[in-house]
């Protein structure tokens, strides 16, 4: 690779000439091929922005400019343009990051993965540099899907609003989400796609016009002369320049020339503007291209010739055990309808989606309306089924709040990669689900620990029809039925002991099991108990905490006002003043690694657990032996 | 008023005459301006859509038809119009809520105050009416302003794509949202407002092109029949019509005959369909119409007449300390500016914008686009303060983790109407933000307690520029100054006292110190103490609780997850097993009455209160001799 192995940030693309330019692109895409096949990652999104990427760096100077990416796992190309050439860590412990990183670069900004935030990002630091009186560019590469999301929305319009202040926005249109892109929006793309608008109706009316005998004045001339008239009262280039941005398109962002004429010609508009770039999602991996589903958006190691994968799949996936469940109950339920934000295949809903085509609706990278449109399915007699990843589902907080719980409706979102997820990095984790939801009134939350557990909770859930429900489960594949030796109240008691009652919330069965195990051998016996719905609280627990000398409670959930809280305020309320140990996620941001390296690093293992129960329990042993001490001495 | 006490419900409509149209607008206007005045409540937005709501009914049938109301505030008309003539007791305990309540009638469905979701509760009924097999019609009526929101456009992608599926979407335009509507979509309403679109232009083109002599075919002829292609390739009309949505507009709102016409055509039509209605905020009451800021959005109990207030102002409010701060610190931190979600002068940012008109922006009614774009000032080397109420933060959830916290940007979120607000019944509480902001990295939550507490917090918070900071206070007046006899670490110690540690957020200091005057006449010593910053719990806090015998909370916050469960954590991290009581509002959505009047109802009382301490601490007593005994008796 001799081009890329030399290009050690943005400013050695300079020079390059067309030809070089050309052969890096070639380079980049073999580079990708290979070290995304190795470790894994994101494929498709970033074997589509090559050109665009070596444009944008090429027309622009970053850091100064700023180059910001939307959703960010398209940033790789990016990443090897800016010194960052070893891959072999991706996603890894100590590796590169799948997504832009501060601390990996000064030509990362945005960080996280949620989808539809560079807009606003971008409007805020055009609106520094004006105010600090900056002339550096702001740069926006946002996808076509993306611009579903509501965000996108706030902020065209402010941006719209500020006809002098410069902005760039590239929409990269590969005519996909994760899947293909849907709506009104999609639509209007198309037409722009496939037309060159006004242009080539001047072009069409000077034909036509000059082909019909006038007599007078040349008609051509006059329909010309009120081009200006034409296009600000009738003939707007569309919705963009409706909004008030000067709109460049549409490109085919795989011609370099044609990128960085565009891009050159944008940055010296004095205003917003947005250049309409088409680029082929998977471009130059043939098999990528023939896979229609999401052309290799993320793969998992693989071989790259081949597309084998390297690591052999750990078994069945919570997420299928969920889909499978979800044909079943569609077929005796015609009323259960589903909804997914841009994600059909990975939330598991495309076998539902084949039986039963009409009763399944992709809304758009959009889990407001998720939300909001679930509240009137169910009010029109309906039971939706909202199936979102965990860290998505902060996006419809207010609307889970106040649109479906407020007005009772029944409505179950169910939570996919649930907990720590781990490669994906911070903003991917579905760790703060168990703690925000808790102040929802009447939502109730089922966490299964096994495949039975899921399928019957899901079916639970469904069958409420006057308040919300939530089910969650992890990424990770389904692991072995956890038997249950009895129910008390709703909760499954899977160990029985005198000392510590033990609460895992589902997932977590195993790793509370394997703690009581320890605590068993130094003599500490522990009722482990899974309370399968973790919200609300089951009545039955603070009766069965108080037969014990201490309460523990471990959940895949950050700490803070999670699942440990919960059950606290209930022992309080019900007067059972024990002591409690909470075992969570701390509250933090967690840097990517596997899923049990992370565990690992914060504590959330059998050994640690066991050892913390241990040592408070000896530290309450030894409080009410002094306390006893005391009131023999002072009684005596 | 012999027209309106008649209208038992929409079918007495049906049969009126345009006379009889008119004169019921006329007294539905004087009903809204005496009813209003009397009580208060949201008076421009009702009169703006008096003619509108009486053309709804007569159109079509509720509420087999739906017919839905964004926001809700709006809804008063329609009210009258569907049986609820009394609003004597508007928004107090037992009267009419100000926002539609399906308690309230059968014609109501979305009941909560939050904007922009009435499009995605349109699309789900739409759904369900078609998986149904129903044939009623669907009608949203959204105020421009509430397009300024993300969920609107969320909403209007999917209507579109459903070019068969009838609904109907009225825009109620304004121009205003609270304050007049901002941005890009503004200006293409004001663009729509202004022509007749594709129809003026047809008409300008046959007049052109009939006065050009043409030799061969009838040139107008030939451009009118390529119509057609002309709309598809070339001429839209306007941004919704490229979306997909049938533009039918602009019509003159209160035109009774015009807005029927437009509404029976649009019920014809099989598809979705926009109405762009103009109406004028205020219509018919010179006063409204006068106050050029929000045109009488609400108004205080009042004389109709000189519009004086009927109560007198309690006092300073805590809208007007801050502000008044803000121009202060405006004035010494060149970096400081401030972001509104529509709401400039509410959230008291008007005097700000005054001295300062380039650093304040109003980003529409877009809490996540106020939250990201923070992100890029802060980014971009700027202090931005985020003024908005606290039940809206909750939009705004996912930006403040994702893209303010874990980019450790310096953002300060001002929650203005924190805690029991009342009136407005269960969705403008800010009950939510202590609970739901636990788990946010980094994040700081000052709840001051008076005024000089407010303006010292807010200035820590703005000198915070690597993480996120929150300052909340509630509706009412500011109080009396309430000191501090000590600080230990961060906290104002207000009361001593040996037995009980009783903690107490912000505002509800002179209820916890109440409460301990009646705990001390019955011989139990408290010391109260305000954290000031309540996240993250002060690391003194455990050590200082470990001197008493119990703790005590009390938050004007959802009990659930709040500022109690954060402290019980910090206490059982530090090994301090003390008996702890949570005092705040229960996990419910509270009805509309007066804030003392929700306070007393749910409890939150200095005699209740200190009833739960006292019988607390004698329960534990009782345990303790019994345990004491018990250890007696075992070493007898």
């Amino acid at each position: 690779m001799p081009l890329l192995e030399n290009i050690r940030g943005p400013h050695d693309l300079k020079a390059l000439t067309g030809e070089e330019r050309t052969a890096l692109a070639q380079e980049v895409r073999e580079f990708l091929i290979t070290a995304v096949a190795r470790t894994g990652g994101h494929l498709g999104p970033n074997l589509g922005v090559v050109e665009l990427s070596i444009a944008l760096h090429r027309v622009f100077d970053s850091p100064a400019d700023r180059i910001l990416w939307d959703t960010g796992h398209q940033s790789y190309v990016h990443k090897l343009l800016t010194g960052r050439q070893d891959f072999s860590k991706l996603r890894g412990k100590g590796g590169l990051s799948g997504y832009p990183s501060r601390a990996e670069s000064e030509h990362d900004v945005i960080e996280n993965s949620h989808a539809s935030t560079v807009l606003g990002w971008a409007d805020g630091l055009a609106k520094a540099n004006e105010i600090r009186g900056r002339t550096d560019h702001v740069v926006a590469v946002i996808g076509d899907g993306a611009l579903t999301g509501g965000m996108a929305w706030e902020a065209l319009n402010n941006i719209a609003a500020a006809r002098d202040r410069p902005l760039i926005i590239v929409v990269n249109d590969n005519e996909r989400s994760y899947a293909p892109t849907i709506g009104g929006l999609a639509g209007h793309l198309a037409t722009l796609r496939t037309t060159d608008g006004y242009e080539r109706f001047l072009a069409w009316g000077k034909d036509v016009l000059q082909r019909t005998p006038v007599v007078g004045q040349p008609l051509y001339g006059s329909l010309h002369g009120a081009k200006k008239g034409f296009k600000e009262t009738f003939a707007p280039q569309g919705m963009f320049e409706d909004l008030g941005l000067k709109y460049v398109g549409p490109i085919d962002g795989h011609d370099m020339d044609a990128v960085e004429g565009a891009l050159r010609r944008a940055k010296r508009f004095h205003g917003p503007v947005l250049v309409h770039c088409l680029t082929e999602k998977g471009r130059g991996y043939r098999p990528a291209l023939e896979d229609e589903a999401d052309r290799f958006h993320t793969v998992a190691a693989m071989d790259p010739l081949t597309c084998a994968p390297l690591i052999p799949s750990g078994g069945r996936s919570w997420t299928s055990v969920f889909g499978e469940e979800m044909v079943r109950i569609g077929a005796e339920r015609p009323d259960v309808v589903a909804l997914t934000a841009a994600m059909l295949d990975p939330v598991g809903l495309a076998g539902f989606a084949e039986v039963y085509p009409d009763r399944v609706w992709d809304v758009g990278i959009a889990e407001q309306h998720a939300a909001v449109s679930a509240a009137g399915l169910a009010t029109g007699g309906l039971h939706p089924v909202v199936a979102v990843y965990a860290t998505f589902l902060n996006r419809a907080f207010d609307q889970l709040l106040m649109d479906v719980a407020l007005h009772r409706c029944g409505v179950t979102f169910v939570l996919d990669r649930a907990g720590v997820t781990g490669t994906d990095g911070p903003s991917h984790n579905g760790m703060w689900d168990m703690s925000v939801l808790q102040v929802v009134p009447g939502l109730r939350i089922a966490a299964p620990r096994d495949a039975d557990q899921l399928r019957a909770q899901l079916r639970e859930a469904i069958d409420v029809d006057d308040a919300p429900t939530v089910v969650r489960f992890p990424k990770e594949s389904v692991g072995q039925p956890v038997p249950a030796l009895a129910r008390i109240g709703g909760m499954d008691v899977l160990c029985r002991g005198d000392d510590v009652l033990l609460v895992v919330a589902g997932v977590m069965a195993p790793v509370g099991l394997r703690a009581a195990g320890l605590l068993a051998e130094r003599g500490i016996g522990c009722t482990v108990v899974d309370p399968r719905w973790v919200k609300p609280v089951d009545p039955e627990l603070p009766a069965l905490a108080a037969r014990h000398r201490a309460v523990a409670v471990v959940e895949d959930n950050v700490r803070s006002a999670g699942v440990g809280a919960a059950i606290g305020q209930a022992l309080r309320d019900a007067g059972v003043d024990l002591p409690l140990r909470t075992f969570g996620i701390p509250e933090a941001f967690l840097p990517h690694a596997k899923r049990g390296e992370v565990l690992a690093d914060i504590g959330l293992t059998p050994a640690e657990i066991a050892g913390h129960i241990g040592a408070a329990l000896a530290r309450a042993d030894a409080r009410t032996a002094t306390g006893e001490a005391a009131a023999k001495e002072r009684d005596a």
